[in-house]
């Protein structure tokens, strides 16, 4: 375990001192509040709530399995036009839970608001009027077991007790802690850019490891920005960057019941109005925001369940997307490949076994194989100058990247996972016990 | 290790004193040689020739990887009427290895050719003219190592030395082993039946395990009758018995380059003739080739790298025979599913996982999933009776049964895995040290 992330954040991150976690601070209009509801046997926290006071405007891409967590269906059924709250919890996945998990989100939805709106006739000039519909909800942990309503709902009057105007690292950090599941380590992501003159901050939490698979991906993923800008426009940024983070990203090839990713905007800093993701203004956001997703979709494969190495996939010169994509993942998936990888064997033919497999035909005469900068394969043929022990050495490192032309058009895709080792099947085999 | 195979054997099967082999004898018009060419480092047999004194039809299935190994091109490429020779070995999967490996193949089938006719002149009253053509391959093994011609061609004339006209189990057993790679048993099947009034056998080995995945499915099987079947019939037949056999199986979704199943017929017992496979008289032999192919199939699957259990999945009322496949195959590969099953956990959750992201649509309110004969699901709720301790004692067996009813049509799809432990990782990331 512990792959060093150094080289996942990014150049243009105003914290690159920090090497493994970047600092979040304040961002104004979001308050965390982070409780222990006793939903785990050991102390921990395991329910968080975050709090927009003026409401957030979101966009959401959720799971695309035919069954979905109740949660899920909760979410996709209120369309409120702002949020006033998120709350996580983790042990409980809520789904095939059926009634009693659709009602217990219901009545939480209730009681929170009810809540909040005590709290903004204590705390706000002009209080908003907040209903369930304005409550939605990331649940995570084992499915089918009933939803423990009790221990959550009494817990909603302390999350509000802890609602603090000014956020810092500390609350970030206890918030992606509180998140988390099988994770080992919380999953943090920042990024500072501009909209026109003004700054704005793009902080984002994640948790996930295992059931990570496209379509789309993740586990969970929230990320929260102080700019102006409407549900429709977040809508369209969250989509366009999703494909080559979130969707781009494979543990194991499951795809889980309750897979969300989020983006919350409190329009705090006044920014001047976008009203097209076309627009140039948006540009360094779009860009920021791809980078805070990537950085947070690598964490979480980085701490995919028992990795020691973090692979990259790039195929390049493809007919089209969905091709590169196809091969990509063919290697990402393909067992074969992830334990010799683990390993620490250059065995390259289980890659030319992957990309043969995926589909899609290859110009054999052409195909290209590198490992790292390694050449392995070339014009179809084992490279002439292919060094065994040069290679072998390569595959000793933490990050492995596979490098794969097939010669058949321009079109790119990046893959990335985590090797399988005997630590993911102990972890899996032992889940519930 | 170790997993019972008692409830492979067909009831139809006149072996049944025999548990875990059954003998096959002698066939008429096959002569098994097999040797060790030192391929690889330890003594073993890794070397193995079939011919047929009088020629063979013959109909083969190859992989639908895109990038296959030579030898299957060698086989693809010629055409012959009939087959005098199939020789397999071990220890080299003879893809990627190009010009060097095909042209190999070529001067192997010249020298066999030569020799075989020497043979014919020897010991046949009407010596008939074998060609390279006549020769076809099975390799299996390391994918990108140069092919070892000198090894395997200057032991054809020790091949061709040890051919007898009278086979017995021992040879079958030989044989059998000598095609395995990882395998930790070797495989065989049989089955007699009639066509009209003959009786003919139906003989078979198979070796597999690791990169099992169907279009098509194992690594290498072969299959002999006595039978008088045309070329065009034994096409037919096998592509129809494939499909629930062969194409069935998934060990860990990985698919080789050199995936080959071939049935050979010496036209020895002089049935009447089959002009189609819709005739009354070839039922009961197209259902004993279905139980030899499924019976291999098994083999393959129990003897998955690593596997303690055994597990079937059979999806039923489903749209369609599509959908079907795609439910348990998403349920077959799923590494969630398959570590629940090794760690014996009654994670029926994680079988929901793998329904819901396999595509097809689902009918929550009816959904059926039952371990072995324990309802677990039903009308898509956890069952009031469900007993967790009755069903985690279920999950000790070393044969687990996951049935799963969808209730959008009739159609139904049975496939065949193994659990994912980690031996499972242990073999494949130490493969080639």
């Amino acid at each position: 375990m512990g792959i060093n992330l150094t080289n996942f954040l990014s150049s243009k991150s105003k914290n690159t001192k920090m090497i493994d976690f970047q600092d979040l601070d304040h961002i104004d209009g979001i308050s965390i509040s982070v409780v222990s509801a006793n939903l785990y046997k050991d102390i921990r926290d395991d329910l968080t709530m975050f709090y927009f006071r003026d409401g957030a405007n979101y966009a959401s891409v959720y799971t695309q399995s035919k069954i979905v967590s109740e949660n899920i269906r909760w979410n996709i059924n209120q369309k409120p036009k702002k949020i006033f709250s998120l709350i996580v919890n983790t042990r409980n996945a809520n789904a095939f839970t059926g009634k009693q998990g659709y009602e217990s989100l219901k009545k939480i939805a209730d009681i929170t608001a009810k809540q909040l709106n005590k709290k903004q006739e204590e705390d706000e000039e002009n209080p908003k009027k907040i209903s369930n519909k304005n409550v939605i909800f990331g649940c995570t942990g084992t499915i089918g077991e009933t939803f423990p309503y009790e221990k959550i709902s009494k817990n909603i009057s302390n999350l509000v007790n802890k609602i603090r105007y000014t956020q810092n690292k500390f609350i970030w950090m206890k918030a992606a802690l509180a998140i988390m599941t099988t994770d080992t380590k919380p999953k943090l992501a920042m990024e500072e850019c501009k909209i026109g003159n003004e700054t704005v901050k793009i902080y984002g939490i994640a948790k996930g490891s295992g059931m990570i698979f496209p379509n789309m991906a993740t586990t969970l993923a929230y990320v929260f920005t102080d700019a102006t800008l409407s549900n429709d426009i977040l809508g369209k940024l969250l989509k366009k960057n999703i494909t080559n983070t979130f969707n781009a990203i494979s543990c194991d090839g499951d795809t889980s019941t309750n897979d969300m990713v989020t983006i919350f905007s409190t329009n705090k800093v006044k920014n001047s109005q976008i009203k097209s993701v076309n627009e140039n203004k948006i540009r360094h956001f779009d860009m920021s925001l791809n980078s805070v997703l990537l950085n947070l979709a690598k964490r979480v494969v980085s701490d995919g369940e028992g990795a020691s190495k973090f692979i990259t996939i790039k195929v390049n010169k493809c007919k089209n997307d969905l091709e590169a994509k196809k091969i990509a993942f063919s290697v990402a998936n393909s067992p074969l490949v992830k334990t010799a990888v683990a390993g620490e064997d250059p065995n390259w033919g289980r890659v030319v076994m992957a990309i043969g497999k995926a589909g899609p035909k290859i110009n054999l005469k052409k195909l290209l194989i590198k490992f790292g900068n390694i050449t392995i394969v070339e014009s179809g043929k084992l490279s002439q100058n292919y060094d065994e022990k040069l290679t072998a050495n390569y595959m000793k490192g933490e990050n492995i990247e596979i490098n794969i032309e097939i010669f058949t058009g321009k079109k790119s895709f990046t893959a990335y996972t985590m090797d399988l080792t005997k630590k993911y099947v102990e972890i899996n085999a032992d889940y519930r016990s």
